[in-house]
């Protein structure tokens, strides 16, 4: 992070209303903090920010800024971190009422964080990016970042997939079912946390891969190192199509012929947490544990 | 229910202070209604009960009453259907602050609901009872009737159970792994659930048997009739103990050479629910479906 | 089943080397015993077939057939399934090598279950089937049959669904998650055993309710009545789409304005069993159990 | 490994036809290759043993063998190991039928492993042992190795434990069910998977917090740092205990006012494997991967 904070950009969806009144409050401050406060110009910003910001295309935002900040959703962040990943530009994700996994600054606490973080005081933590490299039927190379996941999953029809899977050249399985989540340490407790994965501390140097619906009742979720090269290979049957989809957006068709690669990227995100940021409390209040109580018996 | 009600049983625990509370606002308006309240002499009355109630020895509180009410959770509950299963008296319960499954009145609903079962006026929900008969090493039979569940569990070391089960004669599955809950639709969302047992409508007349983390994947909870007969065997193994459990009250060890058997009680049990109880909302509340919310992306 | 056995459907897909075999075997067989062996004219017959058959269009197969017989695996069964179900014909499944759910009758036993079929002398066991009824966007009505199940799937895109479940006019639950199968006991081991739903008797009078890969953790597998009347209203939301899927076949989209009705079908499916055919027996060899032992430790 | 081999200890069940068949066609050939073969004096030798071999106390086979033989299941070898942990005596595994997770060596190549491991040219593997840590009423301490896995688990009643766990200093989560099972990497395979925890390839520098049948459904298996300290706090509950066990062995109950210690141990384990062993294809076995095909329909 370039000090001091000259640039800082602003990523959200600014025609929600809880997304603007926080921006609202920022903007000023922002202002008069730093030289240039960047927006992307994606034809979609409402009047009142006309002006008092900066407005670039969407491929030029991480080059020019300091410092990035989601507001919104996780899936805000997870948008801005795809366009940070090759610049090494910090993240700050600022939710817009409920705490995210990874927008975790509380409204309240978001002009003490933006402080924080233009003063260069908050906790910079690095998180492992994956690359799925997929080649399209006419030939050409598909390649997208994923911080959560990089997804297998059917398409188009009811059936079931078939497919295999290879971790650094060894066969691991061959796999029936809906798909395959190949998550980070990170998006363990997103989509992967739903099909039964475990929960992993963002630091550890792992992956795992978890099993869509599978058929087989005992193929399980396998954490695997992230410096492993995964390969997927689908299978050929009749009426099914599978798609590849990173951090929720479809990339592309997986054709039989040609397999999807997954690695770590080489690309690094760094997330700003405010101090004393403790993992641990943000699990307790995501999936409510100690709530509910033991009320009823056993 | 007889009508009018002349004598009412109160359950609890009376040493809890929340407990003590409620029956200090209840106790009164009993003794208005009723001709009798009538508590169980077990020693441990706190004063200020003394001179206002009828103490009766445990097993001859059911009969004496028209209506059984439990203060307290669930499994004060538990303990009440077991005394009141014989006779027919129906039951109220009064949660101590948050919601149970079976005590599912609030506390600030206790007035209305004592004075509507009292005028009975609630709603009568009837719910299926097992007995499970086990056959001590001297011979002599022993069996319990529960509500929510009978459970096989290892006991005394850290090694599996291996056991075989057969429904109605019928030779199901050779089991290894910590034990089996046998559940009815009232209990699948007690101890089953955390076996991953479905949750079950209560007035469906079906049981679930669920393995208690299983060696085996693909040995899953299996729903049946609650007209089974269920045979559970234990086989023999160095150094592995069985222990069998109703409504979490251990009842005695399974040798391997005799055999438990679970069936349905002729007895049922009558619970009083408030005017208007919805199983979901409860199930909702308890379960906090639909909190949390998603503000995580996928 | 009107007897004696007049005319006998042969219901498969006979460019399958292994079904076109098991055919090649019966054919002279059933020739000699019926009046007529009818087959589906869909214009992709081998011509072996020919002039040994006769042949029907699909949906008059059923009014003509006194037996059908299915050959090759569930898929195949669960397609005469939906032929048949308004016409009452008794239905008899044979695999073509590896036992199914619903193809019961190994290779080497169908030559005996034939004759016993003709003879009348199979055990016939009726199953449930649901309808699944939606309303297009041009007003027009889609109803489709399952023996199965029927699942609402998000369809196009990676993001989650969100939708409502009501059963008998009650508002159950909200879920977010990739959809819902709706099974009978019959399709308990399909689909909804993936997405953790337990193993239903087949002859229990239930369904169960089994969120697909769901985001909250506590959204677990619910069984209900069979003579509950399931609606499913889909909440809008950006770049989501439901599709309906009956039995493993797309029937239509779910739009947020029209809900999803499924309940179970007045008509009911007969299948005929071997002599001596035992669920449990079934169950442990498609699931493996008691096999893979426990020779490694816990 | 000392080169050249000069004592190996044969570790096992000898009283188990199995595994006795095994070290009567090893003997011969281990005594012409190596100047003594050790066995423990656990006074339940079989007399045809007697005269072939070195007895000595548990204590001290370690101390003398350079290369340690278990002949049976995963148990033996889980014993074998913690006898030999402060030593850095490698271990080779001989499974009597089965494939076992750690005696990966089948029957019938058992001479062609033995012989090679005679001549140093097994593949070797290192893999992390637990110290399980726990203070006695008495004020003693209980120290014991696992290389599977530290167990807290209820005892002696039905009722359900309420535990703390920390982590690093880190307060993580409260927890009430049946109890916590801490594995390594080579445990995740074992009691585990049972209690839902994913698979870790076994080189991982990770462990598996997971929970058995937890109360709460959003309790799920967390995967931490090796390196971590982690303390498990009991809370005191009427009629509830906890005893902790390792590796199968209880070694002592944990007491609520004394917490339970669990971190990697200094010692480390050295396993021997053929060559080309494949930990994918030894999953493959024991889950049963790929069989069971997919012969009933989705």
């Amino acid at each position: 992070m370039a000090f001091p904070v000259r640039a800082c950009a602003l990523i959200g969806r600014f025609t929600d209303p809880r997304v603007a009144e926080s921006v609202g409050v920022l903007l000023p401050h922002l202002k008069a903090s730093c030289a240039a406060v960047l927006v992307i110009d994606n034809g979609d910003l409402p009047d009142w920010l006309n002006g008092n910001v900066v407005k670039l295309p969407e491929d030029a935002i991480a080059e020019r800024a300091d410092l990035v900040i989601a507001i919104g959703g996780d899936g805000t962040l997870l948008y801005a971190a795809r366009l940070v990943a090759r610049h090494g530009v910090p993240l700050l994700g600022i939710n817009r009422g409920r705490l995210g996994f990874l927008t975790d600054v509380m409204p309240q606490d978001m002009m003490d964080s933006i402080d924080a973080a233009l003063a260069g005081k908050l906790e910079r933590e690095e998180r492992t990016l994956l690359r799925a490299t997929l080649r399209a039927p006419d030939g050409s190379v598909i390649e997208s970042l994923a911080l959560n996941d990089v997804v297998l999953q059917k398409s188009a029809t009811g059936r079931m997939l078939d497919f295999e899977v290879i971790v650094n050249g060894r066969y691991v399985n061959s796999h029936a079912g809906d798909g395959l989540v190949i998550a980070t340490a990170t998006g363990s407790t997103a989509y992967a946390l739903s099909c039964g994965g475990p929960i992993i501390e963002p630091q550890l140097d792992v992956l795992v891969l978890a099993p869509i619906c599978p058929h087989t009742l005992s193929d399980r979720p396998v954490v695997v190192s992230a410096r492993s090269v995964i390969e997927i290979r689908l299978i050929e049957r009749f009426e099914t199509a599978g798609q590849v989809v990173c951090d929720g957006v479809v990339i592309g068709d997986l054709a039989p012929d040609q397999p999807l690669e997954v690695r770590a990227a080489q690309e690094r995100i760094t997330l700003l947490h405010p101090p004393g940021h403790d993992y641990y409390r943000l699990l307790r209040s995501k999936l409510q544990w100690g709530r509910g109580g033991r009320d009823h018996s056993r």
